[in-house]
């Protein structure tokens, strides 16, 4: 039987992940449960940031430079609602519209997101099955002085400059995981927590019903999404600085203490390696930024190996 | 005081003739008062085909081969709506999206279509006043043997080959004439019907509560939509003989007997002046074919001064 391995992601830096597993995998063999918390209706559009990076990447349909969003994006469209006076801060390109617009008609016939996904996926030959957290809604949102504000609003339209008080997940309690999630996660040798935020990006999938205690029986093995801590930049540093997190690999070691086997982290932090190991983590030591596909093969090989698996490929 | 003009129209033939008018007119004299009725939703957008012709048409960005949409228009949302499985028979365009995206925002957050309207021709400098007959919703049904169509599924979906059985405009009897319609038909010097469809497009302007008796106390002319009748080809052929309406200059001056002081018609239709004339309407021969901006313009001017007045610029 082939290895099954489930990875949970969030956005850009689990997507690169994720691709790199796409690419050593047989199809049947990957599954990746992807962040929703992010989620939020823009424009009278239903926009799933996270699921989207996720799709456009294994479908490789992504632009390599930005970072999100499809390649050979134009934003026509855009450029018109901001002659009209609208909200154009989210960069919403064309090609990316006639995603938003199609899923968003589907949702509103009542079939769930998961399904959406399913069927977008299948139209482009993900190599994979991405799963959506959960079909409900689930609405990240950012405790600021100023008031809450809905993550893509706190992260993209004011360049994560309020303070950051704490964050919260609506609907998270309630909400259910998406048809597969248990079963793929009850199926996998290896669970992979992709290099995302664990606060913003990998949280909210954990805090869906159910998935921790199955993660708790299983080999879970996390790639840190943080690098050398004083050398994270933009955005993230000034959060985790609000949130009086230091940001390092050991605090994401730290966060995901109880259902960590083991974590990878970049060569640059190996001094942190004793301290993770005192957490019962075990730390394997690679070149954790990916720049290019083969560094996303490449480190996907390598988590593979460091579980003991192999990719079967 | 300058010369106070009222123009109605429906789509692609009548906005050429307002624009013809808009070139001439100084811009606090002219009035377009739009038909409403083939409005629909689409992928969860608010569109209104005729009134959007007429502000493309007006700002001068419309497509000047297609007849409809903007020129220098691309399709790529359209073309992943299409992968995805999409409808994509409604040749919705990227710069297009744009307006029906910050429409249908406007419209959700309660705005009402008139107030859009005219915020979009401030964004674009419309040299005129462009009013959607109403605020309320009118829906134009096509009954056909295969059961009702909304009119743009009858029309682009279908290209009108079912069979028309007749039209009812749902909602018009109680909809409201949009704030401005019924000031302006009372401050016109001249109402003038532009060359639309008088069954689809003309008919719902003037179902509007108020409309008609308003023009009654008018100088109102019309320009025909149909010159030559058996010259009529396309879609709208069969429609009229589904309906059993002869497509004859005759047949649009007979529609609109009671409101109509004059009609223009093309010269290749002269040997209808004396039918027309004995239903007590005043006949004017021109060329009515409006293939150039020039063409439009020189029209507009022969049909202000038809009407014995001066267009003041």
């Amino acid at each position: 039987m082939a290895l099954k391995v489930t990875a949970l992601a969030g956005g850009v830096g689990g997507a690169k992940l994720a691709h790199g597993l796409a690419r050593i995998l047989p199809q049947e063999s990957l599954t990746v449960i992807v962040n929703t918390g992010d989620d939020f209706t823009h424009l009278g559009l239903s926009i799933s940031p996270d699921v989207d990076t996720v799709v456009y990447t294994l479908a490789e349909l992504s632009d390599q430079e930005r970072g999100w969003g499809r390649g050979n994006e134009s934003f026509h469209a855009l450029d018109v609602v901001r002659q009209l006076g609208g909200e154009s801060w989210f960069r919403l390109g064309d090609l990316d519209l006639g995603l938003h617009l199609q899923r968003t008609t589907l949702l509103r016939r009542g079939i769930p997101l998961s399904e959406v996904t399913q069927a977008f996926c299948e139209a482009w030959n993900v190599p994979a099955a991405i799963l959506p957290m959960t079909d409900d809604l689930v609405r990240t949102i950012v405790e600021t002085p100023e008031g809450d504000l809905p993550f893509q609003e706190y992260f993209v339209a004011r360049g994560c400059e309020p303070r950051v008080r704490g964050f919260r997940f609506e609907g998270l309690a309630n909400a259910a995981a998406a048809p597969g999630v248990y079963a793929s996660l009850e199926e996998a040798d290896i669970v992979i927590i992709c290099p995302s935020n664990p606060w913003v990006s990998i949280d909210p999938i954990l805090g869906i019903k159910g998935v921790r205690e199955r993660l708790v029986e299983k080999k879970v093995i996390a790639v840190s999404p943080i690098i050398a801590g004083k050398a994270v930049k933009g955005p993230a540093a000034a959060m985790y600085a609000n949130l009086g997190i230091e940001p390092s690999a050991l605090a994401v070691a730290a966060h995901y203490q109880g259902i960590l086997e083991a974590i990878v982290i970049d060569r640059t932090d190996a001094a942190l390696r004793e301290e993770i190991e005192r957490l019962g983590i075990q730390v394997f030591l690679s070149e954790t930024i990916m720049k290019s596909i083969e560094d996303r093969i490449r480190l996907a090989e390598e988590v593979i190996d460091f579980a003991g698996m192999e990719s079967g490929l």
